[in-house]
């Protein structure tokens, strides 16, 4: 059987050093019998109308997508309490393909304890607005999404102490298991 | 030929209203010709344990969205740069199954503005790390989901002006023209 292709999704693309992590995890992703396919582009051009380039980049993501047999995608909190809105977007288009969803998270801290730091930071623009606070990692359909998309669990940092945010030894864990969970 | 289901996503259900915010969106789908569906279930046995409960939240939500023909994703940020985690997730199963997206946001700051100002509020993890400033209303992701999923652009305040966290003029604009663009 060819290697099964996986869209490596995250906020991993804004990163400074984004072709070096792109490559790490393409590594790691052989490593474990995957093609990693990072959402990345550094040959893009960047001097093209904003209109025309974030249109060429959503159109590359998708064909990427279509291409791929499963998505990883890093659920580390971005920005506020929960992920990255693009790689929650390409989660939810993977479950809505019956393609198998696998995530990882850097951070330890559940989603309750984060909502209510962000709130402090940045007040809720209404009283009264609820914390969901049932002991996940983020928002419940994303843990549905990896549970239900993916046979196994969010995979979060073993120890129960967060990473760095561009670490990937968690990554390397959740890629292990996807090819587990896709192999049999 | 039979009135469309309109699957009515979003942090409302959040909201300390949720129940009068939900009945409010489904008399406006209603006007226009829709049937809205709300994932707001007031019937939810909120004493069962937190890893049943999400569980049962998560297979009611997917449920409901398999029984809708379209999604009305309201992407107000919520509690960071972006919008509701879970409502992304669903905006993106709807791409994948390839149904078609609407989505609407009350504020009118673009998203390169809101993600500086998040960062000021709570510094990034890291150095360097890239603001996506398209001009557009949120991560280009969701752009392109409503753009290329439903054939509209993300609807915003017509004004420029934000409006209150739960405001239904803009959802109302964002409703008609679902209804119009499912019905050709």
């Amino acid at each position: 059987m060819p290697a099964l292709k996986a869209y490596l999704a995250g906020p991993d693309v804004f990163l400074p050093n984004a072709a070096a992590q792109a490559e790490a995890k393409r590594t790691i992703c052989a490593r474990h019998g995957l093609i990693g396919i990072s959402p990345y582009n550094p040959e893009l051009d960047f001097s093209l109308p904003a209109a025309v380039l974030w249109r060429r980049i959503y159109l590359d993501d998708i064909a990427m997508m279509q291409g791929c047999d499963l998505i990883i995608a890093n659920l580390t909190p971005f920005r506020g309490a929960s992920a990255d809105a693009g790689t929650l977007v390409e989660l939810g288009w993977f479950l809505g393909q019956g393609r198998p969803a696998f995530g990882y998270s850097n951070t330890a801290e559940d989603f309750g304890a984060r909502s209510r730091a962000q709130m402090r930071a940045s007040p809720d623009p209404l009283p009264g607005i609820e914390v969901e606070d049932f002991g996940l990692a983020d928002n419940l359909m994303i843990q549905g999404a990896v549970e239900y998309g993916g046979g196994v669990s969010l995979h979060l940092p073993p120890d129960g102490r967060s990473r760095a945010f561009d670490a990937l030894d968690v990554f390397e864990r959740c890629a292990a298991a996807a090819a587990l969970e896709t192999r049999r």
